[in-house]
Parts: C-alpha cells; structure tokens; sequence
C-alpha cells in the first residue's frame, strides 16, 4: 500500500511546511487562551479563531463551536470517505496560567526558540501537538485530496479546568460527534529515548472537606484543654484514612482488585525503567503498598493523597490560637474494577465516621469522579498506531499506562462508548503546568511522520472500533 | 490610719481630673504604637513621649528609657520613702494590629466615646489602665506631697510582642529597677460583676516545625502511591501528640503534677462560674481531661494545641499535589510543676520520635518558654490588693488563676527574684486584640478608687516581699 512508500509526498509537503508551522504555534503561544483566569476570554477567542481559520484553509468543514455551558469546543469535519469508519482527533487549545511569572526565562506568550525547542506556555500542552495532528491530518488531504477515514475534529476549551463541560458537550452534540475511536493529539510521550504507547490511565476522584468545632476561633489562653481544636480533629480523620502499613482505609475501597496476572507483571517488568534511578530525582524515599514493584503501584493500584490542608494562623510567629475549622483537599487515583461512585460514597461515609461528636463536618467540593480505562490490547487503532510508530522509529513502541487521569478517555467511553487512544509528541519533561514549557522541534517532524504513518495505516480499511 | 477615711482627697482629686484622664487617654489611642509593624516608629515615640511627660508632671524623677535590643522601655521612679519598701509598677505602651480595619466601628486610632465606653486600639490593653494607675499615684503624689512606699515604674514596648527583650531589659538594669514586688497595670478584670484577683498564670511554650519528604512538590498521577506525602506525615504526627482519652503523650510531660488540693478544689468549686453557659457561648462541645472540672482544667491542667497547619495547595479547587513539605505551630500551656526548659526539650524529642524515616524534621522556630506563676497566698501586696478591692466593692475579692500566660510574671520571677500582682481594670470582655476595643469609663473610677485604696493599705509600713 501507500504506506510503505519510503518518502511519502504527504510527509514532503509537511515537512517543507515546518517553518510555516513553527510560526503558526508562535501565533497560537501569543494567545493567552488561560480558560481559568475570568479575564482571558480574549485570549481564548484569539486561540479559537487561529484553529478556524487553519482549519477551513486546511479544508475541513462544517466548522462551528459547540457549547456546554463553558468555554466553547471548536468542531470540523471531513467526511469525505464515504463507508469507511469516523476517527475524531480531539485537542485543546486553552493553556494554564503563566505563574509564576519571574521564573520564566522569556515571557510565557512570546514564542522563544532556544537549543532546539520552542518556549511558551501551551508550547507543548496542547497546542504544538495539536498543530502538529492537524498539520498532518492537512498535509495528506492537500496531497491526495481525500483522506482515507472520515475525520472529525473537538478541540476543547476547558482541558486545564479538569474537562468540565466535555461531558455535556458531548451529551448535546453526540451525533456530530458520532466516532468510532478517538485519537488524541494531547497527552505525553513518557520518555524521549523510548517509543511507547498509553493504553491505560488510572481514574481520579477530588474531594474537600471542613471540619468546624466552635462558632469561632479561640484563645488557647481562655480554652485550652476545655474545647476542641478543628485541626486535632483534622489531623486525627487524616492520620486515619491510611492504616500502619500505608493502605487506605476506606471500606472495600480494595474490593474486587485482583493481583495483576503473571503476564502483565512480566510485561511490566520488562520495560526500561531504573526506579531507584526515577525516583532519586524526587529526593523521596520510596514508599508503597507491599507486594507491588513501582510501576504496579503507580499503574494498577489506586491511591489516596491529601494535597492540601489550611487550618489556624499560617503568618509569621506564633498565635495562640484553637481553630475552629480546618479545611482539608483530597485526590484518589482509581483502577480498573473501582467504580467511582461507589468509592467516592464510601469515602464521605468514612468521613462521617472518623469525625468525631465534637465535630461538624461539610463536604465543601466534591468533583466529577472518573473510572480508570485502558485501551483493549487487541483495538485497531492502537495496532495502527504501534505499527505507525515502528515505521518512523525503527522500534516496537512499548505499551505503557499513565497514573495520571485524563477525564476525556472515561467520558468518550461514558458517552460516545468508544476507547481513546493517545498520540501525543508532547514529551513528560517539557514543564507542561509549569514556567519554561517547551515543545522539542525535532517532536515536529517526529509528530508530522507518525501521525501521517498512521493515517497510512488506516487505508487498509479495517474497522476502527474497539471490541 | 489615713486609708479608712471615708472620702480620700486624693481620690477626690483624681476623680476631678477624670475628663482630663479621659482626654489624655484620647491622645494616647491617637499614637499607633504597633509594636509589631516595622514603620511604628513615630507612633511608638509618640507614646513614650506622652508618658514621659505624664511622670515629669506628676514628679516622678529619673524618667529614662531602657534599652535592651528592641523598643526601649520607659522608666521613672519616686525613691523619696526611706526605708520604707519599693514598688514596681508596670504596665506597657504598645499596642495591637487594628486588622481588620473594616470591621471597626470608628477609626481604631481616633478615640469615640459611646454608651459609656471609649473606644479605639489600646484603650483597655494597656493604655487605659495604665494611665489610671499612673493617675492615681499622681493624685496621691500630688495631695500628699509623698507616695507610701518608693515607686518604680515600667512602661514596656514589646508586650505585644510576647515582652521578647522584657528580660535583656530586666538583666541589663537589674540595679535601676530593683524591686520587693511588682504591681501590674495590665491584664484584665476575669469578670466585670464581680471582683477577682488573679493569683497564677499557666506558663507558655510555642514550637513551629516542618517535615520535608521530598525535594518539591510531586504530582499524584506521576507519583501517587510511591512517594511519601508530607501532609500524612505531618497529620499523623500531629494525631499521635494526643492519646485517645486526649492526654498529652509527650514522655514525661504529666510527671510531678499531683492533683489539686482537696482545699483548693472546694475553692474553685465555690467561684460562682457557670461552666456550660460560658462554654455555649463558643460553639464548641466541652471536651477536656477526665476528672477534672472546666476551672480546674483551664487553671491547674497544661495543655497542648495546633495552633496552624499550612501544607500543599492552599488555593480555590483542587490541585493533585503531593506536598513536599508541611509546616504546624504548636503551643503548650504549661502549669506549676513542669519546667519548660524539660518540657521543650521532651516535646523536640518526641516530635523526632514521631517523625518517620521517610520525613526530615526541623524545628524551625521556638519562642523563649516560661514557667507557670503563682503569687502565694500570703504574699503582703496580694492581701493589700483584696482589702483595697473590699473597701471600694464592698465585696471580698474571689481569687483566681487564668489560663493564659504572662511573660512577665515569669521573667520577674526569675531576674528580680520577686511576684507580680495584677491589678488591671480593663475587663476581659473588652475586644482585646480585635476590633472595637473599648474600656469601661466606669472603670475609670473604679480603678482610681482601688488604685489609691491599695497605696493606703501600703501605708502600714509592712513589707512587701512574698516568702
């Protein structure tokens, strides 16, 4: 097929089209399209008109803005290949905020390139991937004027808002979404030495809660030792969610989680992975469930961490003061076999429980709980995707899950029931959510020959859809 | 003798010069001596100089300013009754933050007299007080032509500050302020229908640490489930400083505390307190140390609380943070038969005892700790104090202890080797420390009354040194 020609006149014309790319991502980094700050709507309809206006040169149609009550999702389509699948290519062109701003070494929305990468806030979350997807998916449509399934393009506003309106996106406009896989140009490749595909990531669950054990706060000099302290109580309930040995004490949160089969511990083990060496970056000393190696911890076991606790004076020197209620944030990775509901309604059963009688307790926030997924091994775009990438690398990409949660892969399948599969050349080191965010350029043409492998690869007219 | 005439002319003249103490009371309010703010400088000045003028023009002598490595204290003396012991009387010129502002009625720095209150920062802790002592000494100066004992005074500048170079003051002067007891301006009255004496303080110690369990911030979808959080570290330590029955399980720390006196119980039961209506006022369920009752638990029971935890992210929704590091405050309440020095040094190593292998503790500020004062009940200015309050309440004063600490009694203690005896006529109820302080003009003339009443008990030549 055409896939195997050695120059394919898709991947010539993208590439002669890199300077124009890069270009166009400094165009889009110039956007402050930060979908958390109130005041950045310019910015966000200044990212949105950029993607348009590519994408109707690019040839799509059907070019419109779908909402959900939030920012706006850009959608388009070719659908010109009639009797084939529908692949939807999903993105996001909202940025997280630039704070802090002096730890930059150029400005967050001006585009730098230095040493081979281009800097800026969205530089590889999401926006040069995205770019990258779309150029390709352009590149092959210009040279062959068709492309070889039909495509459909969401381009999401509120990805760093934890895809809060997606869901109702996709409930409103389920038909003009209507896919057979989901391919995405966001994510991250885990490591730039070693081709490797996600197939899994876990679930996540947040929750806040406030204890209050008096109207107000008190002097200790008053009260000490005659009323409650909101933090003792906080502190107790906190020190109780995990048990001597680390695991989480949560009714049944473990039921029904079966150790992971021979074969999987031995597909995991035999991935490149020092954890000794990863984790001596973190200057932590290894912790974890007993009977479980790193990555079994951090791809098949769930986990519950307090992120955050605020509670009596927190200026400086001291304050003889008994707070009357301290606040507390919390965050559970989920996977497969917990359902999301049930864990998080026992959490708050468990709350109320360990909160004693001199306690008020209050849920004060409670996000959207989302399930952990996992491409099955067997999905036709997956093998697409591996066989893409064994082409333009010359390696067998290794199959790899993420403990991170990506609310789109359980939402698609929720709604649109199909899988998700990520193909991001986005890199995990390149301070995504932090100062100095950076897109390797070599990504570019790495990006632009994979994704158009891939689109080869699809020419064979096999079905898209997962079993 | 002259203290058992009925109308007292120095009482009479200090009572005419009531609207001029009120007005002089005004000015001071009007000096922001925020000892804790960097740019008080001039309204600390002002203050001093307002009181150095008072004491020149009530013929106090030797007026100076003592230096010891902070805001200087003000000093004068009248040294003119030979043979005769010395009194030091105390009180200080700093005041309180106003924060926050928009909650006070009139402008904290502008006296308004409302309802038979003046109102403004400093008003009843210690200005107002202070300057009814001051008054009162002045008037019988000023009538008698001599005071009954020889008189030291001590205006400090840093109480607000915890009195943090009260004993560099004490130790660097020690000659010049040489005293047999110290009679205090400042404190407060525990109730305002009934009179107290205030016999005992607890003693204070106030530790801040922070447990790091990684170099920075990690995040959960990266790292949750391998890597240790420093707010369950922190949480669990903060649980384990107190047993399930709430006692304090630092190793030793209830050692040499024996129960109260069967005698000094039936003293505190006879206090007309109503323990559960003073505690519905806060809000909070009682809680405290099994057999003992509220009065018992607040004046004769140490106790320990967190003060503030700070750890991860702080801010609007959720953020997966792991947090490297978290920070407590704590605070110790400490009582007769515990030695601070012991117990700070028990508590640091308990805390490392606490902190598990995968944590760094650091105790990263710990405040001087002092001991717990009584003044004896024998002491000779204790019982001038309860016959002065007798003979202008008609009441026998009930004696009690507080809860809170008072740095100077302890320091006085330990440096010039003799009791503090409060005799303050704010009362407790007066917004210390928050907005709309206010003082009792009715307190004006109460405390002027028991002011000079207790300069006449002084008068029968007996000694003033405790045993």
């Amino acid at each position: 097929g055409r896939g195997h020609r050695v120059t394919d006149p898709a991947l010539t014309r993208a590439l002669a089209g890199r300077e124009a790319l890069i270009a166009r991502l400094a165009d889009l980094i110039a956007c402050p399209s930060v979908s958390v700050e109130p005041g950045a709507e310019a910015g966000m309809e200044a990212a949105r008109t950029q993607f348009e206006g590519f994408l109707a040169g690019a040839g799509f149609a059907n070019i419109r803005r779908l909402q959900g009550g939030g920012h706006p999702a850009i959608a388009a389509e070719w659908m010109g290949a009639d009797g084939t699948p529908t692949l939807l290519v999903y993105g996001h062109y909202d940025v997280q905020p630039a704070d802090p701003l002096d730890q930059w070494t150029t400005a967050p929305f001006e585009a730098a390139v230095r040493d081979g990468r281009i800097y800026g806030r969205g530089a590889a979350d999401d926006k040069g991937p995205l770019l990258v997807a779309l150029s390709a998916l352009a590149a092959v449509l210009a040279e062959d004027g068709r492309l070889p399934v039909n495509i459909r393009i969401l381009i999401e506003g509120e990805e760093e808002l934890g895809s809060r309106t997606l869901e109702q996106i996709l409930h409103l406009h389920k038909a003009q979404l209507a896919c057979d896989a989901v391919l995405s140009a966001d994510g991250a490749r885990w490591r730039a030495d070693l081709p490797t595909l996600n197939m899994a990531t876990r679930g996540i669950g947040t929750l806040e809660f406030s204890v209050r054990t008096a109207a107000k706060d008190l002097h200790s000099g008053r009260y000490g030792g005659v009323v409650p302290n909101a933090l003792h109580v906080l502190s107790g309930m906190l020190a109780a969610l995990h048990d001597g040995d680390g695991r989480i004490t949560i009714p049944g949160f473990y039921e029904g989680l079966a150790d992971p089969a021979p074969e999987l511990r031995a597909e995991l083990a035999a991935i490149p992975f020092d954890a000794a060496d990863w984790l001596a970056e973190t200057g932590a000393e290894p912790i974890g469930e007993a009977g479980f190696t790193t990555l079994e911890r951090l791809w098949l076991r769930p986990c519950l961490d307090v992120n955050g606790v605020t509670g009596g004076y927190a200026g400086p020197g001291s304050k003889t003061v008994i707070p009357a209620e301290a606040h507390a944030k919390l965050s559970l990775r989920l996977v497969h076999g917990q359902d999301p509901d049930r864990i998080r309604q026992a959490l708050i059963e468990h709350l109320h429980r360990l909160s004693p009688p001199c306690a008020t307790l209050s849920v004060t926030a409670d996000s959207a709980w989302t399930a952990a997924t996992e491409v099955p091994r067997d999905h036709p775009l997956l093998a697409a995707a591996r066989k893409a990438l064994l082409r333009t690398t010359g390696q067998n990409p290794v199959l790899v899950r993420i403990g991170a949660s990506l609310p789109i892969c359980d939402i698609v399948r929720r709604v649109l029931g199909c899988d998700v599969v990520m193909f991001s050349f986005a890199t995990a080191d390149e301070n995504f959510h932090a100062p100095d965010e950076f897109f390797r350029l070599s990504a570019i043409d790495e990006g632009l020959a994979a994704w158009i492998a891939l689109l080869r690869e699809l020419e064979t007219g096999q079905g898209l859809a997962g079993q």
